[in-house]
């Protein structure tokens, strides 16, 4: 099942619709929000029985699946990113990062709808994050990954906007990210893991295509490299408290090693990169120093999944950095 | 104004009313949650005009003023309270940290009543903090710290606890608290800047009052050794995004210093402390070791701020250690 949610007069967090799997048509689901549906423990399974007559779907009206969420935690499942990151910025990483996820509570009101502009002051460093996510139903403190993974109950795409040059003085103090990560966007529908073939229970596998000002800049596999999975990183979460239905779990940028070592761009044929960070770092690693810039005023990213016919599974995230 | 969030079936939001200021009866205020007021922009100039005939009003009945919010950011206002607890587990304080603030983003969701027990494994090395926070209105992106203050529209009380033995494990991972800060407990009442005499538009002045187990541990004042007001708090937060109505951003610890140095428990006629771990830090200092244990089952924490008459400005947080 594909969700989405569209705008309501008044209510910040929309309403909730069924899209069809071709994702022409939607139904309302009574007068709900997909926080209330949640809540009630009614993804997926009561949905159907609430939805009205099917109309017309346009994915570009559509807001993020959860407009604002209580929580978004965001792990670095990819520990291949999390090693060239802090490499490209002169600062080494611990080797329990391998067995000891890292994750910090980032901004969930606003999640941005999927074509929102990113803005920000260029000497920030603006970068995208392509990323995948999760939102749970709830988690009782001290859950099992398996008992976290039963949990998930839906899969959605993140762009996880960072700003580079403000992180190494915020990370510096130990208090994790606010001021360099402001809100992420989102692709425009959360589909439940029995619709999506890729899903093998605690990560999803398939291409996460990102593309820069229309040309191939990531095309990353999600399901290659995950060190720790979402059942994992759930999991993680839940050590200390319990996680209420709606929260959010990201899975933080998706990095494909080659040979062991930073893959190689798209257009060499690579798997490209997530982030522009990682690019950096490469060219960094290969030249001496970084020649991609990070984002600038009329850049546009895309970031998307295919099924096998080709079809966003969960519509596109298609960003322009404003003026 | 005084509000409080009474529950109601179904609806982990609750409904908000009016508590009358000797906070024996109160008004539901329509059908509306207290986000859906300050969504509205209708705290508290808008409530008014919806209430209802009064009923009895019992603090032990309501839920947090916001049983969950959209997001929750946590300074450390105190700096003499980072400087402690740093020398507490060894590691140096930066000098920046007095011009620049540290924040995190913690837990909001779920917020808990003021009586919840408190939960969790005692060689987590579980510690209260007794602190202010404020929620605020719509603040945009970029607001100065004087547009940031005027977009306080209440204030209330926390505990929010920490689990000591997890946080420098976590904290030199350096994104911040996620397993070390389980959820927090507020006081029963969120209260208008206009009803609080001691506050100046940036801070408020007055004893926080905590009692462990039924004896006077922390008296300290709110007003004093501030480093960061709430406006430069809000300021902070809000450099790269906007924050959205029904943000809670909270003081950190209160700390008051005693000659430049740390302050005196309260038997021997100090302020006493507004968490364990800096007490530990001063039984340190004069006699090498920590001599008061963290909390234990069956420990019982109180904290409220009095008005001149000895009322309790906020109703009180009361929370015992589950077994």
């Amino acid at each position: 099942m594909k969700l989405a949610t569209l705008p309501h007069e008044g209510c910040p967090d929309g309403r909730l619709v069924i899209v069809s799997d071709d994702m022409t048509t939607c139904r309302r689901v009574g007068d709900m929000t997909l926080q209330q549906a949640l809540d009630a423990a009614a993804v997926p399974q009561g949905l159907e029985a609430l939805a009205g007559a099917p109309e017309p779907f346009d994915p570009a009206r559509a807001l993020a699946p959860l407009p604002r969420a209580f929580q978004f935690l965001d792990g670095s499942a990819y520990v291949n990113h999390v090693e060239l990151v802090r490499m490209a910025r002169g600062a080494e990483m611990p080797e329990r990062f391998w067995i000891d996820p890292l994750m910090y509570q980032g901004v969930s009101d606003p999640i941005l709808p999927a074509t929102a502009p990113i803005t920000g002051d260029f000497d920030w460093g603006i970068d995208f994050e392509a990323e995948v996510a999760v939102i749970t139903g709830a988690v009782p403190r001290g859950a099992t990954a398996d008992e976290a993974a039963q949990a998930i109950r839906l899969v959605m795409l993140l762009n996880d906007v960072s700003l580079r040059h403000l992180i190494p003085d915020e990370l510096s103090k130990g208090f994790g990210f606010v001021q360099s990560k402001p809100p992420n966007a989102a692709a425009p529908l959360a589909v439940t893991p029995d619709a999506l073939p890729g899903w093998d229970g605690r990560k999803l596998s398939g291409v996460l295509r990102v593309d820069l000002n229309g040309r191939p800049f990531g095309r990353a596999d999600a399901g290659i490299d995950m060190t720790f999975d979402f059942g994992q990183l759930i999991a993680h979460a839940a050590k200390t408290r319990p996680l209420p239905a709606g929260t959010i779990v990201g899975s933080g940028t998706i990095s494909n090693k080659l040979d062991g070592g930073p893959g190689k761009p798209v257009d060499q044929g690579g798997a490209g990169y997530s982030c522009i960070a990682e690019q950096r770092m490469v060219e960094t690693i290969q030249g001496g120093a970084p020649s991609t810039a990070f984002l600038r005023p009329g850049d546009r990213v895309r970031i998307w999944m295919e099924d096998p016919a080709g079809n966003a599974l969960f519509g596109e995230i298609d960003q322009e950095v404003a003026p």
